[in-house]
């Protein structure tokens, strides 16, 4: 393989071509394939942009007979017939049977262009700045999307700027035994606490980068109390938990919650095509016309894979019901591993939801030798957590069941070898 | 048309469809077809995103080529065959012969993006915030961007929040006959000015969404001078007017300077697929890796649209010379109606450089009619200035003579309907 | 009393003339007179200003002999004997006998300046924005001092800018049970906990405007500690607590802490006259010439009246083992009037440390209640906490012990007044 | 003169003592001594803070008066008599006969919190945060003024964090022959200009710190009625050139306007001592009660001497007849020298209104060794401007005129001898 031009010319900035130094060529549902011929299986999954698998033969199909009738590919935010479609599959297949009512806001195509929006229109919506993110939180890297990530590699990066217009509570279970909400709610109550109220909450139901810590779904119910009782708005950013990885289209179903505003994004498209929307209660919907704008609002192709995928996966509970089946695969799995890791007194274990999952192996660096190893064996898994102390799965949800077993296999003889 | 699902589901921010409610659903080249079939022709081009022409024969091959072959679509920043292709290419066709060393830093796929990743790089690797940025730039609207930015509309919608880290200074000709540099240089050297020693300066070198404000090449050569006298990073916007819009392949070819660094995005792909790259000098590449990231930074569809774009258009100037030529017949044309409108009593000017050219008809009212007048009459067309002023021709670079000249014919139709 | 220019000049924002609505016109030591002659025990002292009371003989002399002298009064920052007398008696009285080793920053006269002058040199000396402050913290309200201040009030008095540079921990107590240091240090060691690595802790001992709460002696010192270890700058804002007013000349001498910085104000002249100072370890002044300025930076008269409080009060100490004494006077009767309230069946608790106490009676209105009735009957006294809940009391720490105990009277004699 | 314990135990911030490198004892008038028991004549006087001159005898009868009455010293914002007093005869010594009527607020003693306190307000009433502020502006250094503040030295004192909330105009005359207000007024009516619409305009009419910038009395009154026009509130920040300097007790009366909000301090107490004010306009005081506090507003020292000072030297125009009678004096010689500089090819220029005067001899060097020679001399006095090239004269108002003469003298032989 022949790599000496993509280190010239790429950026330093680069990450996982250097955990994967690979030239990777063609991908078909949960295997990946190098310019040598080498197959892998897939277990990351474009960090779940892939739920449905690279070049799903289903979203393709629409794809090219998008292409073949000469269809808009790009109109600014143009009424187009993919829109049309697109949107009203969305409310037909996904949010009417879950009792779900929203306006949809097409931003730019990425998940940190719907945080942006999301968390503005709560701004402009309430008439006040404050949003409430969590520890380990995720919700991308533009700045006012960073003021609400956690994570100090990126907040670094800013070159000396103090973010602006948030604060960070502890997530379900970061205050140990305690509820970390007693700890929200006495800052809301108390007059000088520092808590300035706040216009919103932004939270993922399953933190994904942070290390898939997972909220319980009574901690979940009493956060949107506490937002309901405070008059603040409750956003959930669903970009990685959402569009089936948990096991429901969006991963605040398992709490009969109904947030204010959500957003989707990663395979919200199905194909790997960047697309994002932000959904919020309608009387919420406080835009001016153009007051949010970008280029790529509105892709026309994504449309056409967005709505394929839930016409063919979402119309009843079959995949849901596959889905999860696949999530206990992995869960039972996951806690065999991480026992006889605590066995050999390499303290682990398991926790995600659905096919959200992974194994806490305590220690980065240990977590980046296992994963180091499975790529050897040919297996892509990456780690996440605030040390990268977690051994992360988010394989492609349509994975067959012989590659999904075979990559657990994989997994596992990897931990074996590197705790051995 | 069928429109009750759009207008009732889609947020209020949609801006596009207001002025062209229709519902589109073809494309060729420079000509839209609606839902009932009528066609229009297009001086819009995705604001800019279509310099080679909707549904662009030569790329869709490239597409649909990758597509049939199984390619990676999605795969975060992995080392792909087509990432490689498209960063040889870039080097090859575009850097080497016009002496530029670039590297390249692929963000997430949208213009503010990249914006947000230029300035970031340049506050990292000098150690200081400031950004100047100037009157009627337009750079995105995520947090970081959206400082840069200039209108109000826009600012506004932050919900109060104040904008950090950047300082306006007068655009070319923003200050009547003095020099708007002058000021800058006056501020620059004055140690009780308020203007914080800059970080970098980001410009456009043809303001588009700012109403087609054209720079001068020695404005351009000098504040390439100001900013390495004093230190200050120079960064070219190229997102709307880059991409052979002006009539090289980057804008600022025109006035011989080279940047530290160049933002592309919107035309990059070729086939309005979302895409963008910043280039940077190569000891500026400061980042780390993983510290700026984006689900959807690097889009292998797009590398392959856009090195293919690269091949058949850029290998030598036969397309420039093509774009130059037509921008000049949009020139006189566009001259002619002004001066027919200032013979009326309506003062207007024409203004522009190679395709990306405007008719500043001195009042947002009457520029509205008289687009609304062309649509009613099968054409396409914009607006923008900070009070939408101007209206502006963004044509395809590959439309055919036939179809400007019937886009020519309808505008100044229009034009004469409106003014009588 | 003529008081209707005074309502109709004075700005709506005047505060203490809405509580004690009469004209005062005389005061000496622990008792003020107002226009009708009448006579009140002062329990507020200036919010903790006067220390040694009003008018003290002692420092008045000293003040009168300066002026007699026709000694400088203002001079910026120029050198005077009346400075270096200052500095020197601040060395030998209350330095050096503490093993404290500071260089001595004067910026303006007031408390909030010199926390911006704090917290503005842990900055620059650390190369980072974050100050970490605490729950119900008050450290002024000029821009960047109100970003350390936690009351909702003041903070929303900037027209909704967000306040930037700092993060709110939860103070001693604040999480029950939980020792609140834990919380802290584990964001410090959490990648993306969302804390930015701060360049100073800023703290008060025991918080006066939050609601007299004491942090415990041990909370101190690990606080210390773990600034230490993560290279964290720790800063003691002893504005209120400090100059005796605990017991000790700095209140976090009963922790056995040193402190990086030191911020006093207030009582630091000893008269009532605009005055303060920040202490700071001598490796830590990375000041340039004139960067921190201020017109009235190194008041002349509060040289001479400070030092002479200084010499008179803290040679041996004789003061303070008074202090202490009258302390533990206050602490009893204000437990044995908790305890009859509780008994009432109105849960209160008395907390306090020297003569800086306390009575929390649960209910902002409530203590309103009763600071009415004891100001009916002549004793000016303030609550202070989050609501207003706390019955405070900072009487001068010179006051005699008729007065005290009268004062204490009418104390417990409106209480059972109001309670009953 | 002993000076090590000064050199060791000050902050490297210390400043004049650079300059000045004695020890000063006493003062009287416009005659400073310092502990050799020379005598040097002060044209500095605190920077503008002691237009009466040191221990003006007026002021000090009645400041020992109100001492020896055991008046209130401190009483955080009691209503007293001597507030009462304050009020009133500011009211009617001052502000009836000029037609002005204003609310009084008294916030902490120090000019940075009247500019703190007066920029709030603006933004709590207009509901927007943006302040429009002029190169070389000076108004202080806590965060929120140092946002309005030009002085690169002060702004990078921050620590590197951005100042928010401010833009900054050109002054008049920055522009040379064009009229700032030109760009100012081109700004506001450009909706793309990047300047959002100002809560209010903070300017000194003639510019201290900045180097004796002299406004135009047309380019205020336009000013002025720029932001009636777009419902800017305007403030004069009247601090340095307040209380008389100018030859007006505002100095915004020569121009006859009336501006929405005033802050003075510095000579307002008259003599020395910690004192400020904001005056705004009766239907903008939207303060809640104790939303803006301060342990030390309303100085009550302050308030007898102000009033003593306004009754003395206000009660008609006999004073501000002399001052500018004194002011010619200064402004002829001044321009001799220049002219005389000049001659010998150092170009210099005079400039400055009443007693605020300035020679700018074009180079911070050259003033610097000017004002050495000076103060070898027997000469105190400063410079000023963004590179210190202007001569400043601000001596007390009450200088006699052999002292004047004397200090003129000085300053002119200075000049021959160092040109020479």
């Amino acid at each position: 393989m022949q790599t000496q031009t993509l280190e010239r010319l790429e950026s330093n900035v680069r990450t996982y071509s250097r955990s994967f130094p690979v030239v990777f060529t063609k991908a078909r549902n949960a295997r990946l394939t190098d310019e040598n011929g080498r197959e892998y299986i897939d277990f990351l999954a474009g960090a779940g942009t892939l739920n449905y698998g690279h070049n799903n033969p289903h979203l393709k199909q629409a794809l090219l007979d998008y292409l073949d009738s000469d269809g808009i590919v790009h109109g600014l935010d143009f009424w187009t017939a993919a829109k049309r479609d697109y949107l009203e599959t969305l409310e037909e297949v996904i949010l009417k049977p879950r009792g779900l009512e929203y306006k949809v806001h097409l931003p730019g195509p990425t998940g940190t262009n719907a945080v942006e929006a999301a968390i503005r229109l709560a701004r402009v919506a309430q008439g006040r700045h404050n949003i409430v993110t969590f520890t380990n939180g995720f919700h991308g890297v533009t700045m006012g999307a960073l003021a609400t990530t956690g994570n100090r590699k990126f907040r670094e990066a800013t070159g000396g700027i103090p973010l602006q217009g948030s604060a960070f509570m502890p997530y379900d279970g970061y205050l140990g035994e305690a509820d970390s909400l007693d700890y929200f709610e006495k800052l809301l109550g108390d007059n000088s606490s520092g808590l300035d109220l706040p216009a919103a909450v932004i939270v993922e139901t399953v933190q994904g980068e942070g290390g898939i810590n997972v909220a319980g779904l009574d901690w979940l119910k009493r956060l949107e109390s506490i937002c309901r009782d405070h008059g603040i708005l409750l956003i959930v950013d669903d970009i990685q938990a959402g569009c089936g990885r948990t096991g429901k289209f969006f991963s605040f179903e398992h709490a009969g919650i109904k947030p204010d505003i959500v957003t989707n994004s990663k395979s919200l498209s199905g194909f790997g095509l960047p697309f994002a929307h932000v959904l919020m209660r309608p009387e919420l919907d406080k835009w001016k016309p153009g007051q949010y704008n970008g280029t790529f609002r509105g892709f026309n192709l994504a449309f056409a894979t967005a709505a394929a995928a839930m016409r063919h996966y979402w119309k009843d509970d079959t995949f849901e019901r596959d889905v999860q089946r696949k999530g206990r695969v992995v869960e039972d799995r996951f806690q065999k591993i991480a026992a006889w890791m605590s066995e050999q007194g390499v303290k682990a274990t398991e926790r995600g939801r659905g096919l959200m999952r992974g194994i806490d192996v305590g220690d980065g660096d240990l977590a980046d030798k296992i994963t180091a190893k499975a790529f050897e064996k040919g297996l892509v898994i990456e780690t996440s957590g605030q040390a990268g102390e977690v051994v992360k799965c988010l394989c492609p949800l349509t994975i067959p069941d012989e590659d999904l077993l075979a990559g657990l296999d994989i997994l596992e003889q990897s931990v074996k070898e590197v705790v051995a």
